[in-house]
């Protein structure tokens, strides 16, 4: 990058397009990201044409905006024809009307058709992910013709080793990898060499559901079929890989109670972050408002014992805690297709062994503390160390059946994480807490 | 499934054979783990030999060891011969000793070598992952001689479009395509077609830092070189998947306050699972008692002003929900490499000005309600939104900072995640609340 820099200031500008030649387009694309406008537009123009629109492709969508104001309708049209069609939708979408009108103006009609066709899909679905640059051919063919045809049009199609059979109707009947391609008879017939066995998509499939079928075939490319069973678009794994990070980082956000939001944290807004954000604070606050109540509920009992406010903190945080591992266990087994609702009493029973176990621990371990090094009275650490103890069974069964509910209730499992988790369990911690303080404590 | 069963109960052999061999052998294998023993090992035996190798390598490890215990050395013989080697080490990984010497004494003196030092390598390392059956030549030959070794040995490969290229000394030097291979002129050499921007890991890079490498730069196979920049093997873009999913489990984990554990929830024991999350439970339990000293430390106050008690769960849930929020943002940031320590004055900035609109929002809410619904006093009700505001914007800056100062320091970011952050705020919230009380309540 700093080569890049001083030969751009000395104006060598055919070293620098040797060196960038041997670059990766992603690398450069990169390096962008970093300079300011002119020079970044001063590289865009000496590069090939070729490597110039693969390295748009993978800008981000301010420097895309940048270029396209900048380069003439001729350059855009260019891009234009080269980029695949996925990419160009995804930074359609990015632009702004603008924009996306003199990008139109410069798309071939054929391919501008396709755009708004595959703009209409909704947001997340297979139609979405898809791009339309797929090989297929009729399993009539012999495989010498399929490798003829598959060299007159591969150049323009997507990176992959999947050619698909589709029959008459454009109906999909099977599919060939390039190695079998290669490692069939010139004069065997399609039909006979492909393989029948399809696993695909509708257009209107969710891309969490997409991901989940790639994870479990191991497959690398995925036929997208319309409602009649015609062939319309192909998913490549790369896509996918995106967007299992994508439904992550949508998971991650909504357990940390925040409406997920796709854009990279640096790149968003204040005023967008803080939207995201403050529903969920002001939900889990009003219901935060319940513990209150609780309290209030018992302020003689505290009155006279004001030294039972000491442990509230310890086992609201601990409760919370215990209740949390559960819940994310079974969010992220319920994401991985590894935990259904049918399991709920395998879950129950599992965690009330586990919350036995660390019940015991955690309590044992309290007492000591208390009662030895705190010189707390016998019958406080007793009851302090019986609610936690009872407190870690509930926020444990708690924290492992609410998401399995909220599946079978088709409510996102996700919500059931920590936060929420947390608030119910602090009620429930309190009230175990006073109600054992009132019985022994003779208050 | 249904059918199968029916089938086989009426001893209709042949038939089912049939359907069998239609069925996606993932499909097959997800059946297995339903159905008894012994008529697993009916249906095993009746399947023809590579499709059982095949299904055999997608059975659970318990499948597995069921299997090899009752079927012949010839017919385990086979099946070593015919799974690829990355699928042969995870399964032998997974068996008790006497089931391994079984194995390896039924496989070829060649096979067993490589198995051997691809069990060396570190459990999460590039070397671990890899597979050694890829295809590579030199880049003398020509395009049809290419093709020609290509015939000869891809059937035994693993299914990847990638070829590489090597010189002499098996350094690797390029990499081609199937589909340039097609395209490209019969008498064309090598060298002159293939691509020369090589990226590649070497045998102890890290798993995760692999992942990164295939999202960055959206490819469908890695190589893997040793230390003088050999070929040893190939890293295909299905394994990585499973890569990504584990990585992000074990931050859930991480940030749920468990140790990581890769074992599936339902099929992990109680005791491991106790084991994984006690002792996180016990320090953050120990920190929580810090909260506690405060109380104590305000215990006078609290005698005095008991009401005080009511807000503070109300206060330490949003101060942990807001923290939590803000860590999570940036702990997923880093681990999509979206944001580094020399962002921090970035992200300080960002998170201080959205706490400022969300701490605004908040306690403006909270006042209203305590003030005019819940007709607590002027005075308690601006202490309470006071510590409310200065609680949020700590979470915030505080949650936002420590993962950043945590990956500086080489520590795992995920564990600043909402239980530790939590304790942390709730220690700062209640200083906070019971300094302004005894300010501004003459208590």
């Amino acid at each position: 990058m700093e080569e890049i820099l001083t030969l751009l200031e000395q104006n060598k500008l055919s070293e620098l397009k040797e060196i960038l030649l041997d670059e990766n387009p992603i690398d450069i694309a990169e390096a962008f990201e970093e300079f300011p406008k002119e020079k970044c537009l001063i590289i865009f123009k000496i590069l090939p044409k070729d490597l110039s629109s693969e390295v748009f492709s993978y800008l981000s969508p301010e420097k895309q905006q940048e270029v396209i104001e900048n380069i003439t309708d001729e350059e855009i049209r260019y891009i234009m024809d080269e980029m695949y069609l996925d990419d160009t939708v995804d930074f359609i979408e990015e632009m702004p009307a603008n924009i996306v009108d003199k990008i139109l103006k410069n798309t071939s009609h054929d391919k501008r058709k396709l755009i708004n066709q595959i703009l209409k899909y909704p947001d997340t679905s297979a139609g979405s992910v898809m791009t339309v640059e797929y090989i297929s051919f009729k399993g009539t063919l012999t495989v010498k013709q399929a490798i003829e045809y598959y060299r007159q049009v591969a150049i323009d199609r997507e990176e992959t080793d999947i050619c698909f059979v589709t029959d008459n109707k454009r109906k999909l009947v099977g599919w060939i990898s390039l190695k079998t391609l290669i490692l069939s008879n010139d004069d065997s017939l399609i039909e006979n060499e492909m393989e029948t066995n399809i696993i695909s998509v509708q257009t209107r499939d969710d891309q969490e559901e997409i991901a989940s079928l790639f994870r479990k075939y191991d497959i690398t490319t995925m036929p997208v079929v319309d409602n009649e069973d015609r062939l319309v678009g192909v998913i490549t794994v790369d896509d996918i890989v995106d967007v299992i990070d994508q439904e992550n980082t949508e998971d991650f956000q909504k357990m940390a109670a925040m409406n997920p939001s796709d854009q990279e944290y640096l790149k968003e807004s204040v005023f967008s972050l803080a939207r995201h954000r403050i529903v969920w604070l002001l939900i889990l606050m009003v219901s935060a408002t319940f513990t209150g109540l609780i309290i209030k509920k018992y302020e003689d009992t505290l009155q006279t014992a004001v030294i039972l406010a000491i442990f509230i903190p310890m086992l609201m945080d601990t409760g919370g805690n215990a209740g949390a591992q559960s819940s994310t266990l079974i969010i992220r087994g319920i994401a991985l297709e590894e935990i259904e609702f049918s399991d709920i009493l395998k879950v129950i029973w599992k965690e009330f062994r586990v919350s036995l176990i660390v019940g015991t621990i955690l309590s044992s371990f309290n007492f000591i503390r208390l009662y030895f090094f705190e010189k707390i009275g016998m019958d406080i650490s007793i009851v302090v160390c019986a609610s936690l103890f009872a407190t870690i069974i509930m926020a444990k069964v708690i924290g492992g059946v609410l998401p399995l509910i909220a599946k079978s209730l088709k409510i996102d499992p996700a919500i059931m994480a920590s936060p929420l988790i947390t608030t119910i369990v602090d009620t429930a911690a309190l009230i175990v807490y006073f109600k054992l303080s009132v019985m022994f404590l003779n208050i």
